[in-house]
């Protein structure tokens, strides 16, 4: 992952990318399994998704650690503190991806019998283009491909739009019939859940790109659906 | 707020911790003023609110690179790499904050008129003693007071029960009236938002008191209401 000419400082950073891609592997394995949960009505998968959350923490306190000690040990300039401020960066992201995966997980578990099958699947649809929004933004990550980060950055408004048009149908069921209105506040949050994980992705894409070309992306150059809710 | 013995060094913690204070009042006045504005449906104010956040990013990014710039120079060791790594912890931690803030702010600027009072007042009710958090672990982080940040942590229980009677009370306008719903779901976003920017504060006091002490503080010890929505 770099051509740094002290060896054991390649190899430190080698280990901290993959202790990242590892971390983004668990994750992605959560949003996946928690919807599907929802949808299948499965309790006990949910369960093991937040079960999961642990180790995703775990794995973040010890990139932290890993990089405290770097900076302390190798004292990184220019390009190099980057780089591992890049990777403080995307640790803190997946770790939150964790817990919004997490949190859709615990709803899961609370749904009742009023919520039928169709709401069960809006959630499971948005989780697909999701996720593979974080296993290609890790992708570009592990690559330093800046053009492949920029990709993701743009499809997060194809997220925004699915969100948009979930929260409407989440909506319209919750006023056909207030018996679901209970159970439709929590679809409501999960969805959020899932629009925020594309803005992480979004996130990781940014700090890619960053690393690999020392430019910024901008906001205003990004394709963006006004969102429903604010 | 340090006795290094390298002057200049401890001058630029203390500026990077004057900013942080900055900073972390400005996103104060953006809860209080974003509630304040759902409350008397002032859409001017609410407008100002999401105006005062590209403040906070730029703080966000200005502290930031004081870090790298301090890391790259001073190559701290230690204690002093702790209170930069905090440094660097709480002010991403306020920048949500600012963004939780600004969230409220723009849905209040979609309530219709189906939002009576009482709706809005349940709101603006909740946007004190979270604020209230907020000001106390700033406090605690500038005195470096490990107690006070404690405290804070431990008062986040009645954030999470105060949000707990909001949710359910938001729930039932909704369900005595259908029209609410559209703006209902709004409203359980703004109260989450205030549940979370308690979290942030929660983050900060661990922040804090790991730096006083370096000792954390362990979930297991606090008190824990069950949040209702997982």
């Amino acid at each position: 992952m770099s051509d740094h000419i002290v060896s054991a400082f390649t190899d430190e950073l080698d280990k901290l990318a993959a202790d990242i891609l590892r971390m983004g592997g668990i994750v992605e394995t959560m949003i996946l399994d928690a919807c599907s949960a929802v949808n299948k009505n499965d309790v006990e998968l949910a369960r093991e998704v937040v079960a999961r959350d642990p180790q995703v923490d775990k794995l973040e306190a010890d990139v932290e650690r890993q990089i405290v000690s770097l900076i302390a040990r190798r004292q990184p300039m220019a390009h190099d503190l980057r780089a591992v401020f890049s990777a403080l960066k995307v640790v803190g992201e997946l770790e939150r991806v964790g817990d919004l995966s997490k949190n859709i997980a615990k709803r899961a578990q609370r749904l009742d019998e009023n919520v039928g099958p169709s709401m069960r699947k809006g959630i499971y649809r948005m989780a697909s283009p999701v996720s593979r929004q974080l296993n290609m933004v890790l992708d570009a990550y592990a690559t330093g491909n800046a053009s492949a980060a920029k990709a993701v950055w743009e499809g997060d408004d194809d997220i925004d739009q699915h969100y948009n048009s979930l929260f409407r149908e989440m909506l319209t069921y919750m006023i056909e019939d207030p018996r679901t209105i209970g159970a439709g506040a929590h679809m409501l949050f999960m969805a959020k859940n899932l629009e925020r994980i594309g803005d992480h992705c979004t996130n990781i894409a940014e700090f890619v790109y960053f690393q690999a070309t020392g430019e910024y992306l901008l906001s205003t150059d990004r394709p963006k659906t006004p969102q429903i809710d604010g």
